[in-house]
């Protein structure tokens, strides 16, 4: 198959899944509620326009401009589109990232070259990613914070990269997919580009609910853009009705649980810290993460010895940068992360 | 905006919507119950391969390759997919025709030349169509039936057209959308090409479950192709979970209700034949239709006396091939039937 990814359930069977980012707090009622009614309307079309979901994304967002916003089939879709209305020839990636950015680009035939990022820094990307650019490149795409490491761009960064992206025409994507598991402590060195859409014309923030509420099997996510006519073009490369009208209602009723996401960034927070110290106490190298997921070192058949005592865990020797022993958890509840714990544990000592 | 479509009822508000062609025997209860219990199970990621849904979409069709199935976010999803992994340069398309075959062959660049369909032939596809294949034509999408016409295409042309398309390589895109529409009669003529497909390498047939299971809002359709690179093309340019697991879910359970189809043939039939009998005795001229859809002509202003009085009928002045003057209007219940013809015998008696 061509692609592999966390949350396989389909293929492993019954398993508790760390592999996908999914918010461990699950579905919020009202969300789950809002996509049960929803099946009776689905009787009807879609809104081809999105006109009321979209106005609530930007009350989100604090966006004025209902038009800067574009609902996405999942964020995966709107990095497909946005490639095929942009047709960007040559891109500059972090590797590791997040796989579907190489996918979305390859798809309308970019080429793609990728700044390898270091493990010495712990994969943070730095002022030197600024240096890769050449006068070739047209596009970036990065992860604020990054997939599947967790590290978030720092502010100066990312002055830096609008400024650049601004004077050469370079097209800025902004994955912004998990930025709301950010708690307050871990946003302070970092921004949300979202608020900039409105400055800087050829930046591109995407956004999804899929994480943080939970809805991976609805597919929803969002753009946010101040070019109006690159909007227009993904219009034409999409068909009308990509969002289901369940997941249009879902994301309509989580775009006012800002007090369940600000909740679960506290709580992500607290037991990151704990799942992290218990990791490194078991003697694992892991890596620090502001999200809700860990990237670490261990044996290479861990994921075996993982399915083999009930659980999934994403193998990432297949993210171009990383290598056989590279894993990646999610953050889930204490007693979910305890249960995990004690298998790595045991790994260890049988290693 | 960039798309006007039947069943926007968004625009329009509360209204008896006869623009879209959806069943009027609403969704099935084991399709809503499937679609709502879905929900819960959408915490996680679809299955990216679609593996149950597609062996029983496969058994459906009678179809002994299960990786000849592939699974789309609605119909229209497909057909943008296909024409950006195939990349056709010169189309030929019978206008009037669905308006989204232009749209997704515009959106890669395709250059499409149109066959203008005549009004004296009762808008029926005929060898003249043939006879417009030239040596640049490399892809043709033809509905069976057509729609807004509602006309099916005959055995001997179909048999020609498969003939020639493998001749001359040319992609060969039958949409099928409304084929369980047509009854055991409405079917004398002509026949399905989904079982062809293992035959003719070069043929993609369309098939949507949005309009026989009133599921338009949950988004599923359905390509059947026996060209597996062209197949796995169109995976590199979709996202990995393009369809929900709701809409997934209410497939599956969609797959089983045959009898169902079979059903809203035969009512669709009776239906219909009063419907036309009346809408000529009221003086329309109405066009021959076997689908679950009539074509006819009436005063130009016939769309606005009738959101006067609450009900949606689909004005086709949009449609390349039609001009001002022409409708479409849904084929649904006798009641629901017998109260739009009280307002289009008043239309008459005003015009």
């Amino acid at each position: 198959m061509l692609h592999r990814h966390g949350g396989d359930i389909y293929t492993y069977g019954k398993v508790y899944d760390f592999s996908a980012n999914i918010n461990f707090r699950g579905m919020p009622e009202p969300v789950r509620s809002a996509a049960v009614q929803a099946v009776d309307a689905s009787v009807h079309y879609p809104d081809p326009e999105y006109r009321t979901l979209r106005r609530a994304l930007a009350g989100r967002e604090g966006i004025a401009q209902t038009d800067h916003m574009i609902c996405g089939n999942g964020a995966a879709e709107l990095m497909f589109a946005l490639s095929a209305a942009y047709r960007p020839k040559n891109a500059l990636l972090a590797a590791p990232s997040f796989f579907e950015y190489e996918q979305a680009l390859a798809s309308s035939g970019c080429a793609v070259r990728r700044f390898c990022l270091k493990k010495e820094d712990g994969f943070e990307i730095t002022g030197q990613f600024l240096d890769a650019i050449d006068e070739t490149t047209d596009c970036m795409i990065l992860g604020n914070p990054n997939n599947p490491t967790g590290r978030t761009l720092s502010g100066k960064f990312l002055e830096e990269l609008l400024r650049i992206c601004r004077e050469r025409g370079i097209l800025l994507v902004m994955d912004e997919s998990f930025f709301d598991f950010l708690s307050e402590e871990d946003r302070a060195g970092t921004f949300s580009c979202a608020e900039r859409t409105a400055e800087y014309e050829n930046l591109f923030v995407i956004k999804s609910f899929t994480k943080m509420y939970a809805m991976p099997g609805l597919r929803f996510g969002y753009g946010i853009c101040g070019n109006k006519k690159l909007l227009e073009k993904m219009h034409t490369v999409m068909q009308p009705w990509n969002v289901s009208v369940p997941a249009a209602q879902a994301a309509q009723a989580a775009a006012s649980e800002t007090a369940f996401a600000e909740e679960t960034a506290i709580q992500t927070r607290k037991n990151r810290e704990a799942l992290s110290g218990a990791l490194l106490q078991a003697g694992y190298r892991v890596y620090p993460s502001s999200a809700n997921f860990l990237l670490f070192e261990g044996p290479e058949d861990l994921q075996d010895f993982c399915l083999e005592h009930g659980f999934l865990i994403r193998d990432c020797s297949n993210f171009p940068g990383l290598a056989r022993g590279f894993f990646r958890i999610c953050v889930r509840s204490r007693e979910e992360n305890e249960k995990i714990l004690n298998v790595l544990w045991r790994a260890k000592e049988n290693g």
